[in-house]
């Protein structure tokens, strides 16, 4: 399925190594050993590929498929071309997942510093780190074991990271405390100062930003991605929280577990969400907001007050998420009234 | 006109060579082998100067100007001042590019490869090219003739590059094929994985992206801007397509021939734009629509829907143009009515 | 208050010092010779440190803290802790950031340049410079005194920086005249080629983008933030613009002094801001507007057209501000008595 100049396949596996390995069920008569050498979708596979019906929408697709078997849920399906060996499962998404990263794991990570880097000597490098090509490792700065450190990044002072960390070309950290398994992609900037001014005698005087940055276990951050460092307190990132690209993350706000902000949301000042916060596209936070554990805000909306748990917002200002669709289909109805 | 710190000038050209240059028309009785020195907006403009009329509110400056000539369209122009020499032509703009670029060519790409740049030994380096300090460039990629890879800027293993292509400063590319006189502003970021997470039993899981950012020739990349590549499949970039500053497409995104994304605009995953869709700044696009040929959304829409083929759409959520001018219209009146 | 692996603190200071420091006064009982060793919020502050009463919601803060002083306004204040020494001033906040930057000063500049960077033999450095590794000066560029160019950073050809700047970690900077004072965030975008495209007859045509970038004094520049250089003439940020993170100016625009730009706001080609705009986050303008001075656009708002000097404005598109608070009350009750 993936292009060979930038994907390394492995297998093949017998089509019962597949199945143990997602929990799957095959039926009686089909034979174990066949081997299977790649996994792609209905339209594109062939004899010797395991395929995968995620979705019912592609029922035409699954009848025409010339796979040589295919991911199914346990229960009803649609019908599917003779021959085609099936490996039923309790997720087929899931199974998809692990199946792909059967034949196309992440490659292992080559350990050794380029010449090109600097690192400070007291920089502490973990175990079997990476480190490439111009990347910079500042005075004191901790990186656990198995960490990447893409060319050009810069790690600051004092930072620390745990172990197997990612960090993509020309990231920037400073003033950070990083956990383990945390992947920052390409151009993300962590732990800059705040915006924090107010009119003084002279023009703006810029408040001392004095906190840090500091981002829990499991964290994906995306490229381009603006993270500030708290002004007095941090800026906090809680485990497993999955961020998009163009994200800007201002000075003490608060992520609690688990959440999901997808690309080009904007979230202001010490705003705190609590766990499983979903954030839409482009969707923009006041300042000192609270959102409620599992609360979410569809894209491009725009939130000016507290979010209770669970709740679902859309529009700019942001209101519930039905209100919202009432307001869109009563404005369509009041100008149709009034322009026509 | 340009500060010569950063542009050189060429000329002296004669006005007859300039006129021909753009297919222009000169009065009888006007010398043509006058020599013109530079390119000036009207007000700035003088004796050795050739400037240009491109747009009517001008008048009073074309009334006024020093200028020793002036590019004006075929039909009825303003009254101007005695002396100065017309160029009538077809598309005074047009035109207007053809002249600066005589008198402000762009630089020449000096050949060369600093030394400080990391390039694998299997890579494949053009005829021509220049690679500056801090390029890397990873096993297995190729670079077309005549190419210019910036300082910093990092090609991934594997990438393909066609010739005269120009990547900024501090670009990251990776898993991508890219065409011919391609522009990539500094800071752009192609081909990182998609956001591709789904509940697992443990918190989110990744779904792997395996699949590739293909971009075709002549393609414009804006600065900071991120490109995800496909999940299984490519993300698309079409012939000619223009992408300004700070947007981003997601992954398995398709855009035809010659769109054009203005600044900070974002696309949902696998969201398909037919040729010579226009999408306005800070644009919003949903996953899996399909935006028909030459469609239009005004800055700050946000679209939850197809669009067919022409349609033009304004507002959040998107509707067509004329109907958002009405509720905005209704909006207001309501607003006026209700609220004194 | 701050991780000393990030910030350095100095002291202990007496109290009466510091009272000085900030045009203080003391109660005349108070022992002025108390030494003082950190600044801390009401809440984490010992007997050692000094804290700050800046907004009255935190009166109960303010009853329970053990700090051993507090500065608070010249007016009626909350009850407090007996023993609690006040240093009352006329601005407490102004007050803490000249305390905070006691404490905790910015670090002296270490002057020097990295050997890994590359500066070309033309360049001109100012005494006292810190360059850092992979950092890259063009041919004729000139840096005033003191100024810091972090890693990787990329000051083009020709380029002229006043004294003291401080330009982060990856900044790419060209084609522009930058003033005394200025800072630059990690990832900033200075002096790339504006938007600019006319339908040509082979496609889009490049318009020549021949101007610059002039950035005046005490300007801060935000992370991943992109400014684009004029076409014809040169994009302008006054002295005092305070810039946020990912916002996107096009070229040709002007901002006038001390204008306020939120992140992830985006300005449209040759727009100009008068002195004291305020624009929100995620706010967007168009190309050719004016905003007068001390204009205020609310968060996500959309501009069309001109603002008055003072106005303030909010929605999409925008209208003055209590129009669209009225706006928004009338559509929320207009959908409550349809949709129900």
């Amino acid at each position: 399925m993936a292009d060979p100049r930038f994907f390394e396949r492995r297998g093949p596996f017998s089509l019962e190594f597949l199945a143990n390995a997602v929990g799957g069920e095959l039926d009686p008569g089909d034979d174990r050993t066949t081997l299977i050498r790649d996994i792609a979708p209905l339209n594109l596979a062939g004899a010797d590929d395991i395929s995968f019906l995620v979705d019912k929408r592609r029922a035409s697709n699954f009848a025409d498929t010339t796979a040589g078997a295919c991911l199914v849920g346990r229960g009803a399906i649609p019908p599917g071309p003779s021959g085609l060996r099936l490996v039923r499962v309790d997720k087929p998404y899931l199974a998809y997942i692990r199946l792909a990263n059967l034949f196309y794991p992440e490659p292992a990570l080559e350990a050794g510093i380029d010449r090109r880097a600097t690192i400070e000597p007291d920089a502490r490098i973990g175990v079997g780190c990476r480190i490439d090509a111009g990347a910079v490792i500042g005075a004191r700065a901790e990186l656990g074991e198995r960490c990447h450190v893409g060319p050009h990044a810069v790690i600051g002072s004092g930072c620390v990271l745990g172990a197997d960390c990612r960090i993509g070309a020309g990231v920037t950290i400073s003033h950070a405390l990083i956990g383990a398994r945390v992947r920052i992609w390409p151009g993300a900037r962590i732990g800059q100062p705040g915006f924090g001014f107010v009119p003084g005698a002279r023009g703006h005087e810029r408040v001392p930003q004095l906190g840090r940055v500091v981002i829990h276990d499991d964290v994906d951050i995306g490229a381009n991605t603006t993270i500030d460092r708290g002004a007095a307190g941090d800026t906090l990132i809680g485990t497993g929280c999955i961020i998009d690209n163009l994200v800007q993350i201002a000075h003490n706000v608060t992520l609690g577990q688990g959440c999901i902000v997808v690309a080009q949301a904007g979230i202001s000042g010490s705003t705190r969400l609590d766990d499983h916060v979903v954030l839409g596209g482009q969707v923009g936070l006041s300042d000192h907001l609270k959102l409620g554990k599992g609360a979410r805000v569809a894209a491009q909306g725009g939130v000016m007050r507290d979010i209770e748990a669970g709740g679902v917002v859309g529009g700019s200002p942001a209101v519930p998420i039905r209100q919202w669709h009432r307001q869109t289909l009563a404005l369509a109805r009041l100008a149709r009234r009034k322009g026509d």
